[in-house]
């Protein structure tokens, strides 16, 4: 057990939280995302495909879906990251705010084609996360 | 936009839903994932590590930080996945279930070592989550 510890202290890495500027570029520059709503059986997290816009969030979702209809309009968070198993690093950034239908002419201009499923299937459900406020976090290896 | 469907459309897989073994498996090789819980703020979802025993989820939090706080007894999901961007491909699991304060005396037995955060510093909140729910999906390439 001893041995375990030190062994374990050694991998370790700092936790230093991001700069907003760089929490907004890791957003936009990812693809998928998950979603954390609530449902009457509590907090819900699922994969989903997202595209930010600042600090707003657009997905296209199935009609009837676990997440379409556990989004209804209200709070929800998004939340991107990317880790590195071997190193044992890491970074996030979360994404909090309100949740609301919108159609696609509310999409910002010239994204007609925000954000693009990886999933098949009709995806008719648009949805915008207005995010009030946005968050970020580096492990270091 | 015509073009840009099409070719949307060449891309996407086809989700299908995983068994429970499957689900079992992918959760207890993962060793870092997302915890969603609520604070007064909503929904909420960080990157933790975490170890499971069945459908049980084993974490050890810092007293004080935000999940720590937010975790309090009460309902919460622990989500693991893995995407290939290249291919548009991955798979997710998703437990559901209670969250509880435990001491370490609490896990499993011959575990004292779950599980290992990658994080430095004290991590005296040991926590498990009880899933009574478990289910995954593959995104196919």
């Amino acid at each position: 057990m001893r041995l375990i510890d030190e062994a374990e202290k050694l991998f370790q890495g700092e936790i230093v939280d991001l700069e907003r500027p760089e929490c907004l570029r890791l957003l936009e520059l990812s693809r998928v995302g998950r979603i954390a709503v609530n449902d009457p059986d509590g907090p819900l997290v699922v994969p989903v495909n997202g595209r930010a816009d600042g600090e707003d969030v657009y997905f296209r979702l199935r009609e009837g879906s676990q997440l379409a209809l556990a989004l209804a309009d209200g709070r929800a968070a998004y939340e991107v990251d990317g880790f590195d198993e071997f190193r044992q690093a890491g970074w996030s950034v979360l994404v909090r705010g309100e949740v609301r239908r919108i159609s696609p002419e509310d999409l910002p201009e010239h994204r007609s084609e925000w954000p693009r499923p990886w999933a098949a299937g009709e995806r008719d459900v648009w949805v915008r996360l207005a995010g009030d406020s946005i968050s970020g976090r580096r492990l270091l290896p």
